[in-house]
């Protein structure tokens, strides 16, 4: 690379101003002109291009200066590429194998190079179409347990996650768009929302009146942006992650900051339901009942899995600051942790319902909504899938102090759906 | 000046090292040699003298690279005066007239040089000496509303609050005293400890054995060090507090640091609660049921202030991206953010109840003893004192969802005190 000031890629600058990259040659091929580029970025950020040689392929991730789904109105940082750099190395070393090979990162031009992933597909593609992925509930639910647990005071040194949290402070803008457009937009008519019109107005607007909701949403802000317990992925959507039916790899942490445990459960939940709730806009090739109880199926060993992973952790790697060991297992009371553990996961379980909660929302009220509604062509079917989901998302916010387990949960997400299509 | 590798002022040289600086010189006088110079510092970390020059005196703050308390065997780092002038900065904009006036700072000699606060006393020692101060009620509520209220996302910029918490969160080494010695070490026989033996041997080993406690007051220190609510003085006890029948000046703020709102109030209310359960060690020269009286209208009114202060900020200044207005006020519901409010501060109540039982405890049985109990010398009647209050900490620390209100918790206080003492 011979330019310092930032430079978008194209396919075909690519090679000429990679082609130097020694991490990528090694990979690829040496022979930069053979190279073949495709620009295949559709999220809502940043360009992403497949690089292939002759021996094999890689991932380019480039920021641009703006919001890719807005365009240059919105003017957004390129330091967000230096952020998912660095969520990646700690995400690869907290829950090795769950994430990409990082081969190479430039900071100037914005730009990671790593590990192309095939035959990988978009997890939320997959659940469109109905597969039923054998793996994701199991390699999820460690990957929260071990990134969430590891990037705590329950783990790590005081002086390092204080020195990580200062780093991950400045990711500014990337946290401005979630606290805007997930806790504030949905709840009010903001130029940036939009929703299926007018089959939804009366519900959105009795969503929007709701003093209780409103209430609880913004508790849940002041969690996400006040309560920094862990490095989070902050992003984890079912289009952050890649999978076959082998392996799950998690994509995208431009979004990691320190914020509250039960965040990324929370959003991971929530677009599992809001995927069971799609399922209706999804049958003209067949019936989706084993596909709505594989989701179900999903959370409850998602969040189980989580559950036993993180006890695990807390009885083996618990050496940080917090619930030291002096106070229990040292002093004869191994119960004491127990209950410690216990009244910290039942707080997790509280709040990841309000994060849920809030997710859905967004999603169908917001700007930036979910391809499992937005594929559903007729708009009254579209409408009549996500009534029940903002519905369900205004039941667990509110009444997330008061839900027993997730199995009673997903009982709430059967019955809210099948009332809806009788 | 003219060293700049941090050496420790002595009364001998500091005239002729600050003897240059304008903003003393023409505070006290230019003719240094004639300038009188006493170390005061009775505190547990720095170097405190008193300037006096022919036109006035100053204070200079000096820290050393050491705990004072404990010598250099306790390394600390220099870079706390940095932090205490941030803090006092942030101090005076946000709650004006309730710091010491800064007159000059130098980061390399870790000095501050502030107005001399005359004939204020340390209110520590005023509790003692049995004066009923007529304006803290009112001062320190108003100083802690308008310290937290405005350090926090419902008031600052999120950019601006994100730069400030990244700043602060390099105060490591200070929180750290406070997440090991007031959250940690209390509660197990940590080699620092001390506490009134062997009258107090039996509560403090059941106090070591008591489950609940350990973990409520591990749930308060995960809070401590978790929730990043709010730039916090940090050590708002009644020793860093000066006082006169006039004015109120809050002082020492170097355990500065991003966290919860409750902790300061919290810290506060728990110095005057040990002063109520100390007076009974100081009735030599005559009942001090009057002084009992006075603290626990005092405890009622600063609360009382601080919660009608906050909601006069809620509703006038509440700018910040928490609970914004488009989501109450401007959307015609201002009952919701007086819903949203009561919520808050219900939190806020529930907290300060789990910091104000650790701090007590850990004032008895730690490192850092509290002079109201310390001035006691027969220790039988210092442990009838500490005896009471330990009981009151466990209480309030446990029960503190369930505790109605400030009344409910000084007539606890009250009962608990008389109990010991027939």
């Amino acid at each position: 690379m011979t330019t310092t000031a930032f430079e978008p890629l194209t396919p075909d600058t690519l090679p000429a101003r990679l082609g130097s990259i020694t991490a990528l040659t090694q990979r690829i091929g040496a022979n930069a002109s053979s190279w073949s580029v495709r620009e295949v970025g559709d999220g809502n950020l940043n360009l992403v291009f497949i690089v292939q040689g002759s021996n094999g392929s890689v991932v380019v991730k480039q920021a641009l200066p703006y919001v890719r789904l807005v365009g240059d109105s919105w003017p957004l940082p390129l330091k967000r590429s230096f952020f998912e750099y660095h969520a990646l190395t700690r995400q690869a070393a907290r829950s090795p194998g769950s994430v990409p090979e990082i081969l190479h990162f430039d900071q100037a031009q914005a730009l990671i190079v790593m590990e192309y992933l095939s035959p990988h597909i978009i997890l939320r593609k997959a659940l469109i179409m109905g597969r039923e992925l054998p793996r994701i509930a199991e390699d999820l639910g460690l990957f929260t347990a071990r990134t969430l647990f590891r990037g705590s005071d329950l783990h790590m040194s005081a002086a390092t996650r204080k020195a990580d949290l200062a780093l991950f402070a400045d990711n500014v803008d990337l946290c401005d768009i979630t606290e805007s457009l997930v806790f504030t937009d949905p709840y009010f008519e903001a130029p940036r929302n939009r929703h299926t019109s007018p089959q939804l107005d009366a519900l959105v607007a009795s969503l929007r009146a709701d003093r209780d909701l409103k209430v609880e949403a913004q508790r849940m802000k002041h969690l996400f942006t006040a309560n920094a317990e862990t490095l989070l992925h902050g992003d984890l959507h079912t289009g952050s992650i890649m999978v076959t039916d082998e392996e799950t790899k998690v994509i995208d942490p431009e979004f990691a900051f320190y914020g509250p445990i039960a965040f990324d459960i929370g959003m991971l939940l929530a677009n599992y339901w809001m995927s069971y709730f799609s399922q209706g806009g999804h049958e003209q090739d067949g019936s989706r009942d084993s596909m709505r109880a594989y989701l179900l199926r999903t959370t409850t060993t998602t969040w189980s899995v989580f559950r036993c992973e993180f006890a695990r952790l807390w009885r083996s790697e618990r050496n940080g600051m917090l619930y030291a060991r002096s106070l229990f297992e040292d002093a004869g009371d191994p119960l004491g942790a127990e209950q410690a553990l216990d009244t910290f996961l039942h707080r997790v379980w509280e709040d990841l319902l309000g994060f849920a909660g809030v997710e859905i929302h967004r999603r169908i009220l917001g700007l930036a909504h979910n391809a499992e509604f937005e594929t559903i062509e007729d708009a009254d079917l579209r409408a009549a899938c996500e009534t029940p989901a903002l519905r369900f998302g205004r039941h667990i916010a509110v009444n997330r102090r008061h839900l027993h387990s997730i199995d009673e949960v997903n009982a709430l997400v059967a019955l809210i759906d099948r009332e809806n299509r009788l």
